[in-house]
């Protein structure tokens, strides 16, 4: 007899469960059933928040602490994933100067500096890091990157002819930009770049009109942010020969993302570098069936979630995806026309948020458990004909 | 190419949809996803309220209305099933006597009386009816079926030599009973009676000291009532040569299971009087799969509802059940050890109880996709293979 062979895939349920958790109750609920089924683990993500618990679980690494510095400055312990075996780091930068780090009133994209992501990225390569995945998104900063390429080595200086200080503000009198001092070893890391946003680092779809005034900008600092931005652009690419400042994702995390193709590094979409990353393909290969899932499954999941990440892999070999979320909403039919073959809601009754919240992982356990059963009533003998595909 | 050929068989979904609404749910599901799947509708229910809707759908029978009496005499009228090519009338007894039709403080067990069943029996009787299918429970009576026999045609005299008046009170002054002017023609009916309730008709587990209180009786009335009853199953013994007292069930509905009794009707749990009124094994033999469900299910479920009821005579033929429900409730994982195949809730995310009965029939045309997808799946070719049974 053959054993079935599974993939667990899916993303966090949001308040719920971790990615790794999301597995784990998919695990018991297909074990409930067919306790010897080959259950392949691939906790997954989508760039975003949960990428770093995801790679490290899924490639079987560790999660690494590191003192470094807020956008304020301060001192704060940032977390990142290290995979010895791929010499892989999984960076994400709000870990280190997030929005979630400031108090409301904190927020000044004026002065607040990405130079805490840059210590983040010493010590991976202090680790012997020989690629980068970074995940962009949540940060507190509007700095273009100065402030982490700053911290690796770069000098900047003022119009005074000082050392420039941190913040997106000070760019504006941006004088030279010398990257000799450029820890060396950056030229020899293969940079991945996950995000979802397509934004110019300038302009009205550029990161300071776009993304400022959530982290604090007034229509003044927009303007002055933006401005201090084009200058900070043209020192870049006079220093790297790179011309990032149109490329879609530059503006991205405050213009991280700019900085990071300056870099050398390749910008993809979050669930994209998380397949690669995480080896899904490798693993789809030969499998009988793929599970994944996220807290709410709808329209929004063509774009770019995990779970529509997943289909589109699994469709590459043939392998049946079966979604689950604690909500299956409004639109979520489209995706049946996208590779999904079953979307399937995991409440069992009417019940609250904080009740479904805490549930989750039994809630997700006894769905996976009743669609492995619904899937095994088909085996010969048991009662089911393979029913003829007639749709 | 076989067309698969599901058997629909739903209970209600209480408050959300009649099982005839359930079954077409149910039915629109199936077809998303197997357009020419052979669907069988057999809505149905557990001898209780919603009964007589399901076996008209399920029979291809009618409904039909008569001018009765409420339990207090008042004219009301009783709609009940009558399916002409097997000569079958439905009946439930709360059509004409239940409690809904008095508003609390009317609700009085010394003087409520059963004869407005009597009227709805005659109008079957007329019709040609050879079998009643009788469903009991809720109603406002405490009469032993004194006055439904009454309406049929029964003597009743008092200890002042005068006709009887209505109401279990009465009982206590009853002289003779002579049923020589009962309609004849039910000496030719077959009468099933659906009752779950398993109580006697005297004693303390009688129809007075068990039910007579949600009826309105007080300590006193209850004692009364209770010593009515017993001079009412001396009578109704020596009039039939039956001694029905002691039967379970003849306590149900206010002991008009003692009168279905002294007629030679039989009880039956209400599932399994169901199950067969609507001839759901003729239709399970060669079926693929079976789906079932209702508002609930949990561990009262195994105590004769619905699902329950149509997962033994699945399993008498072999079938898989699947069962949906509004809520997969504690205690529901109990039903896997008692031939379901399947427990799957319909709820597609957090939700309050209004919207989820609003939704109830989007949302189990909804899940009865899903399982139909997932079923799907396991044709040869598509990429699961039938897994292997190892549990």
């Amino acid at each position: 007899m053959t054993r079935l062979r599974i993939v667990l895939a899916p993303d966090s349920f949001k308040e719920s469960m971790s990615a790794p958790e999301a597995v784990a109750a998919m695990e018991r609920g297909v074990r409930r059933v067919l306790p010897d089924a080959e259950c392949v683990p691939v906790p997954m993500a989508d760039g975003g928040e949960g990428t770093t618990d995801a790679l490290v679980a899924a490639l079987g690494g560790e999660l690494v602490e590191v003192p470094t510095t807020d956008p304020l400055g301060r001192p704060v312990t940032a977390r990142y994933g290290w995979v010895a075996d791929d010499r892989l780091a999984v960076v994400e930068v709000a870990a280190a100067v997030g929005l979630h780090l400031l108090a409301p009133q904190e927020r000044d994209p004026m002065v607040a500096s990405s130079a805490g992501v840059g210590a983040v990225l010493r010590d991976a390569l202090d680790r012997g890091a020989h690629r980068l995945l970074v995940g962009l998104g949540g940060s507190a900063t509007n700095d273009g990157g100065a402030g982490m390429l700053q911290a690796l080595g770069a000098d900047l200086r003022g119009t005074d002819g000082g050392a420039l200080p941190g913040g997106g503000g000070a760019l504006a009198r941006l004088a030279t930009l010398d990257l000799a001092g450029l820890d060396p070893r950056l030229a020899d890391v293969e940079i991945e770049v996950a995000s979802d946003v397509t934004n110019p680092l300038l302009g009205p779809e550029g990161a300071s009109a776009v993304f400022g005034p959530q982290k604090g900008a007034t229509p003044q600092m927009v303007a002055d942010l933006d401005a201090a931005l084009a200058r900070w652009a043209d020192a870049l690419g006079r220093a790297t020969g790179r011309d990032v400042a149109e490329v879609p994702g530059a503006g991205a995390a405050g213009g991280l993302g700019a900085a990071f193709l300056a870099l050398g590094g390749t910008l993809s979409s979050g669930i994209d570098v998380v397949v690669r990353a995480a080896r899904l393909e490798e693993h789809l290969a030969g499998a009988d069936l793929v599970l994944t899932g996220e807290g709410s499954l709808d329209g929004q999941t063509l774009r770019g979630k995990t779970p529509y990440g997943v289909a589109r892999a699994a469709a590459r070999h043939g392998v049946p995806v079966i979604a689950f979320a604690g909500r299956v909403g409004a639109g979520a039919e489209a995706l049946y026309d996208h590779g999904f073959a079953a979307l399937v809601p995991i409440v069992r009754g009417v019940t609250d948020l904080p009740t479904a919240l805490t549930d989750g992982s039994e809630n997700l356990e006894r769905a996976v458990e009743t669609v492995v059963r619904v899937l095994n009533l088909s085996t010969p003998g048991h009662g089911v004909r393979a029913p003829s595909r007639d749709s």
